[in-house]
């Protein structure tokens, strides 16, 4: 958490992220930064052809690359196979985490019968109720809510405003954003004409739960219902941004990433891999399959095969979207078109008439 | 919250739910599944012929059903009006709510002067403000809040992180699930070009209170917003899904299901029985009409008649948008046409021309 | 927080907005409300042609007007450059706000190294973490969480639930309704094929913060992630709706209004006086210019000029998305069209052949 990170020499640097450097390995580097933002003394990244403009005019001192690119004058490079993936490791490496001290601390209330590992921090106004479990190094902020025979993993963070509801399972090395909710009842109801007092939607009990596999990531505001019967569940190593939907029954991932706003209705399946761009909607009961990507707002209606781009609502394959995007941009001039094309067969035919 | 219920014999659960047995009553039940989930001692349900395969193929021990079906060897009918509801019960009977044990817990806030039932539930980290008031059997999670001259009704569930802003008023047997919002402020603003320190969005009071009847549920992380005079009403037996907005002022239901991320604006009137689909958007001042649907993703924007299904962005009577949307897809098509007849006319025109 | 605001004289009222009164100043007005649902006693407000209607047959006793319009019989008309700015300073006048009193309320948590300002109130069951800084007059409500290092300026409101993460900077006469949060980590990763347990998405440290200016106001729910490296900042005056999503590196404002369910991606730019309508999405890495407008649902792929009105997904001028759209509706008429005059040709053709 500290604001200025100490300086260290790019030759370091460069051993640390395995890569090769061409430049002076005293150089000292205090931070690092995107190319546009990059200063001298800054490390940045150049990943991606689309920026060579932004590479070419960076007054960054280094820049980690791929490929052969050619060194300039005052700028060293580090060569490496991934620069963005070396950018966040040396990220990692300047800005480490301090973990809190471990320990319940004054404020925290953690029922009897619950499970706390000693390596565990539990802050002021957190909760861990009866037959809970906390796994070792893992930090629950004040509000984290750890609900009855739930269980989370060790080295996970809940961060302020968490609910993690009864019997639901967590993973090791997740983190929770703030005020994100796994758990909450599924969406479901029997229309009931004859109620006690007049037709009612009839609530469904939701007896399942939701299990988050490891090294996932949650984002704010983001909701897991829990299953009907059985487990909704968020497979190993997938990320959901914030304010993403995901209902009951539904099973997302391995490796997927949700962006934010997305939402994903009731016992569908998002396959391994897979990218749902923005404000993509999901209908219930289908299948995106492995590696498909979605693009922002599209709403998906059919299963999507593995390994293919849809986009539109209803989606349909990106290509077939992007034509009909560009008809639909020629439609007033078709109508002009057909409207001219008219009056030439009506002459055509008051010729042949004659 | 049990996980293993108490399994119970076959006609007793019949009789629970009204039914005509077609099968063994001894059979001893286990558990509640799908029809593809379930295995020997469970019970499914059958209430739409679009699963028929599943139904065919269930390991089931006893289905649900409605109608004349013919009984199969090995698996045993339960005849009832509505099989979906019949479930409902079934899962409620086989995993009983345990309600907490009621009273004021240490670690709970509760103002002297607000009025908390004896049998009412206020859990640690909870808050009752002065002059709210909390009925009998309600159970108030860590980090529920309830505002000044606040009132909740009789079993009420908070789950832990609600917020029931100031006044607000909640009716009995109401479900606000994590994290929810009752009664922030409206999103209202008057521009105001000569402010103190230069142009500004001057904050219009937000000064009316929100209104939740009986038999409500409020999805987690769903916003709910004061009136700005008067009452922005949730009505009788209405369900809201996860992320959804209810803007100031306006009214809903009863008996409407509002799903997952769908948001309706200022002064907008949603009518009884209706059905919002997830992601849709509804425009302020205009009213969805009683028992009327709209589709997935939709942008309604204009007044929607009673008992009519909508979809579209903007939204259109569902067969219209069905036309337009299968159009879209042939716009490629009808572009070449056209070019097609154009040279057709052409090669005409040239032949009168000689 | 009162419900029965004290009763005034209508001249009182009408030289606290500078108007000019047309009627008696000794009548007594009682409360404010809009044309359709004031009453006698009721001061309201006409600042539209369209609710002409609404205002002709209104029942108020006052009527807030711009422009010449002749009185009437039993209606009072204060005359004022614009009414919907004086009716919201009557709201104002009518409904004072009574802050809390002052001072660490016995169960909130201040660190030991943080700075809370004598006059700043904080509740039961907030926190202030270890160099912090919370300003005069501001208040915290329970469950409200002010990270290390954080800072917040005077006179804010932040509601229960509020999530303020470590080190970000919140300005002065900040509201953060319920449940929002500031400061969670911006979604970005790095795919590494060959991670220790196989593939992963590699987590790219967000090391940056929040800045929220002074005068914002974020919605119930609404998330605000820090920068990767740097700050995203929302401007001065910018008024964010509930359930909004603001990602990292996003600059904002000022004096922008971004209504419920719109977001706003990676490092985009939303300039002054932006209007983004409901579930806009933004994609990242582009500038809508100042004061542009972008219409409901709307998906913004590129950039949009200052000034200008955008709509549809993707969105376009919104001339063209009108066009667009009426054409869409024409598709099927095109169709059929299109196949009667194919037929004319042919018969012409038939004819010429002859």
């Amino acid at each position: 958490m500290t604001t200025a990170p100490a300086p260290r020499r790019l030759g370091e640097l460069a051993t640390l992220v395995g890569g090769e450097l061409l430049g002076d390995p005293e150089t000292l580097i205090h931070g690092l930064n995107g190319l546009e933002e990059a200063g001298p003394g800054d490390v940045s990244f150049y990943g991606n052809t689309r920026y060579r403009r932004q590479f070419e005019a960076t007054r960054a001192s280094a820049v980690l690359v791929s490929g052969e690119l050619p060194a300039r004058a005052g700028l060293a490079l580090v060569r490496v196979s991934n620069p963005h993936l070396a950018y966040a490791r040396l990220l990692k490496a300047f800005y480490p985490t301090a973990r809190p001290a471990p320990g319940v601390r004054p404020g925290a209330w953690v029922h009897p019968e619950a499970t706390v590992h000693p390596e565990a921090t539990v802050m002021h106004g957190a909760s861990v109720e009866a037959g809970a479990r906390v796994g070792a190094r893992t930090v629950l902020y004040p509000g984290a809510y750890v609900g009855e025979q739930a269980q989370v993993g060790d080295d996970c963070v809940l961060y302020p405003n968490v609910t993690v509801r009864e019997r639901c399972i967590i993973g090791s090395r997740v983190i929770l954003h703030a005020s994100c909710v796994v758990g909450a009842d599924g969406f479901g109801f029997a229309f009931n004409p004859e109620g006690e007092d007049g037709p009612e939607h009839y609530k469904i009990p939701q007896v399942g739960i939701v299990r988050v596999e490891d090294d996932v990531e949650v984002g704010a505001c983001t909701c897991i219902d829990r299953a009907t019967i059985g487990e909704t569940v968020v497979g190993r190593g997938t990320k959901l941004d914030n304010l993403v939907q995901i209902a009951h029954n539904v099973r997302v991932g391995p490796l997927a990433l949700i962006c934010a706003q997305a939402g994903v209705s009731g016992s569908a399946e998002v396959g391994t891999g897979v990218v749902l761009a923005g404000q993509v909607g999901v209908v219930g009961h289908i299948r995106v399959g492995d590696l498909a990507k979605v693009g922002a707002q599209s709403g998906v209606a059919h299963d999507v095969p593995d390994g293919e781009v849809y986009s539109g609502s209803p989606a349909v394959p990106h290509k077939e979207w992007l034509r009909a995007s560009a008809a639909l941009g020629q439609m007033a001039d078709l109508l002009k078109e057909m409207r001219a094309l008219r009056r030439r067969v009506e002459t055509l035919e008051k010729e042949m008439g004659e």
